[in-house]
């Protein structure tokens, strides 16, 4: 068994890691073939030959792997160094667990809906969701959002989020989205502070193509962000297509029928105070 | 081709039926093997040897046909004899448009999610929504909802909607949940009128068992409805289970990429006011 | 100090009461006019003649006091045998000091707004809200709201809610309001599953009169409510105005400056999980 | 009766002022003292010498004018160049109604309520609203409100609003809060984009010190706007003071009675789709 191990520099550094998770998976026969830090490049050869992507972080430093994980359709094992994440199958307590579930097969994939963005001929792939955003705390964006050629909305606004089912808890939950089961294949559109009434989050296939026209940016700069990194910057007149991504990523979990235990763990979602 | 041709009374009546509608299609051969008041009741024979169910009457009208279109797995023509529907392919003036699309095989049908609800050994099928609520304009339900013997979350509150996409521009819309475009097979939860903050509206699988226990009705009576009839009257201690219907109910659709069009017309939704 | 005991009696009896909280009061040498069940009826005189309003029960039983002592300008103060609610000031282990403070007038009163109801020549005035919403779970109201003869809106849907800064945190919370501190003097409007997506909720000021037409009930039954309270059945074409009560309802507090730790611990508002 | 004219300079141009609207103010002897762009400065004998501050512009231009005429306590008069705007009493062809109105002192004055903010010694005054909001597409900004020393929330998200009656039309309302009528004095707090289920808008007392505490800036930058305007940028640690103004800013209404008239024509406010 073969495995890269990506880390965020912020949380743990590659000293303590060879003290101690490497032995750990060398105890276990687990190759790895390489330690770097998430967003660090990577030869395309190594890139390929692993099995599993392991990664040392938070759901931010899994995000940081995610399109990486999709190109090659590596599944990837997150271990959480900080606070149970929505995107991590073990806890940092749990490393011996890890590397014993993946020596043993014993862990389940369960396939997540990535989202594609192509800008300017540019792509892009994210896991959460892909977000046109205006940066500048003045102005407004006025955009509108067709879908295979049929306008959907038009709005001035903040901008817009594209979301996956597993970016239903992120950014998309703040802007006031519902939530969706990371098991489905569909796209969320939230609208980020329309200036209008009768706008509201839509769901869509996964197979149409999603288009965004930036029709003004009123003063200030706009982007288009991929699980919160800079994709590219906006002017008036661009235009984005987003879908769904063929090939899904797949995401170690110890339990899919824990969904609403880790919503109701780390959002105190529908938890009963009284 | 043969259909049975189901009415609205408040809106159309048999004379008017036979001198308007009867004779149109007539002409195009199409034989009508009942006229008929949607609701009444109809033998098993009748209603299985029809090809088609065209019902005459607005949104209501079809929901009330659904569950029996369901059963039968007959396609559903909706002619709208007010406003233009969501659920209606036709309008008024479009009588002879229908029959000459019917007979010449031009309707394009949408396989629509439907909604299983089992409760006390009582089964019922609906085509948008089962609402679990209370009646009187006192007290409060105390309900739990459970997926796979996972509890979602219970609370104190005026009831639950369990909403099909089809259903998403009704109640569910009116209650806060989002749009859901009518050809995803996702079912949606959405509380009605939580007394906690930390409750939002969640989409989930339609193959998972949804189950729903009524742990207290504080004062009167409370109700679940399919599609707004009255299923059965709910008691402290009562449980329901629902779920996605296998069989999908074929609904005639003039376009379906125009679904976002049609929210404009109907709901104003994305409708740009300047 | 002559003070009257009502008392919420599925939470305690007469019997109890006369051993375990009389005693208290006569310590402290504070005179109980009465001790009657909340709800019942009290003669005038004695309900002029008392200085002040014990409640023992939970905010459900303030409500039902509120109109009485809000006609006879008495202050409330609650003492909660459940929970600590958002309308008393002591908690169950808490009688000595209720009976300490208000013996050494150490009590704080807060003016709270209430709201007057009138229809066919009926009047009622509430604390929390006044609510109107139909009863069956079957079909909608068709409703206008307009203030000084100038419409503000009229939808379809369950209702609307006319709730105080107090009420708030009660049903209108709960329909999606915001949250508004009880020293305001403001009426807040909340529309009931709207079959609309451009009606929000609005705050509007006390001494402009609020009229609600009841254009259309499209089945089943409708009534208007206050405080929880049947005021009146509810049918098409009647008509009802509600405005801020000049005369406030004086609500003894123990600190009002906590109003926001009040809702952090009755809410878990604002509270953060991590 | 003197005034100043403030104009938005990509509306209108100096030489088209003097040729259409600086006659028809002489014509009813109205000595305009000063013609600038909206933004410039002026002396401060000149500002205090007008009975009134006239506005060619739109809402925008209003708020641009609005500090200086809070600090002189001079009414705006706001004359809208484009479509008629929530801050304007005239619209671009009323211009010699304005003049009439001005000098037969037929004008009404709505008070509105201004919101002072004070950072590291700087203070600003907008009659809509201060924003604490993050400016880069990435990161979050973890910050806390108190009121009077106690906590009302922290919460990691994009930021917060502080508005103003009048400002609730605004940005507020993107963000998802209620429309509160302008007449009102109190302060509402919308958080943007919180990553909670758990926090509301709330409404305040404007006497009432806010203090905003930005705790951590996770990357890139934040600031603090009023109307618009950067008023600071802000840094992990800063700490902000915000409350109502006790001079109010005199407006020009037509009708105020016709707020909800305006609601409607401008937002589709309650308007029916049928």
């Amino acid at each position: 068994m073969k495995i890269i191990l990506f880390f965020n520099p912020f949380k743990i550094d590659l000293e303590r890691i060879k003290k101690t998770i490497y032995p750990v998976f060398k105890k276990y026969n687990i190759q790895i073939l390489k330690i770097l830090s998430a967003g660090s490049g990577l030869k395309e050869d190594i890139a390929e030959s692993a099995d599993y992507y392991v990664v040392l972080g938070g759901d931010g430093t899994v995000l940081r792997i995610a399109e990486m994980a999709a190109i090659n359709q590596k599944p990837i094992i997150g271990i959480n160094l900080g606070n149970l994440g929505f995107l991590n199958a073990f806890s940092q307590d749990q490393i011996e667990k890890a590397a014993r579930d993946i020596i043993n097969n014993k862990l389940r994939f369960s396939d997540r809906l990535a989202i594609n963005c192509s800008i300017s001929g540019k792509k892009y792939t994210a896991l959460n969701d892909i977000v046109i955003q205006k940066s500048q705390p003045l102005g407004t964006i006025d955009l509108e959002v067709k879908i295979e050629n049929h306008t959907v909305y038009s709005f001035l606004g903040d901008g817009v989020i594209v979301s996956s089912p597993t970016g239903s808890t992120g950014y998309s939950l703040s802007a006031g989205g519902p939530i969706i089961h990371p098991s489905l294949e569909v796209i969320e559109l939230i609208p980020l502070a329309p200036h209008a009434l009768n706008i509201r989050p839509i769901i869509v296939p996964t197979k149409k193509n999603i288009n965004i026209n930036i029709k003004t940016i009123a003063s200030g700069f706009a982007y288009v962000t991929g699980d919160g990194d800079i994709i590219h910057r906006l002017e008036s007149g661009m235009a984005l297509t987003v879908n769904g991504a063929e090939k899904k990523i797949k995401l170690a979990e110890q339990c899919d029928d824990d969904y609403f235990t880790l919503l109701n763990s780390k959002l105190a979602f529908g938890r009963r105070f009284e």
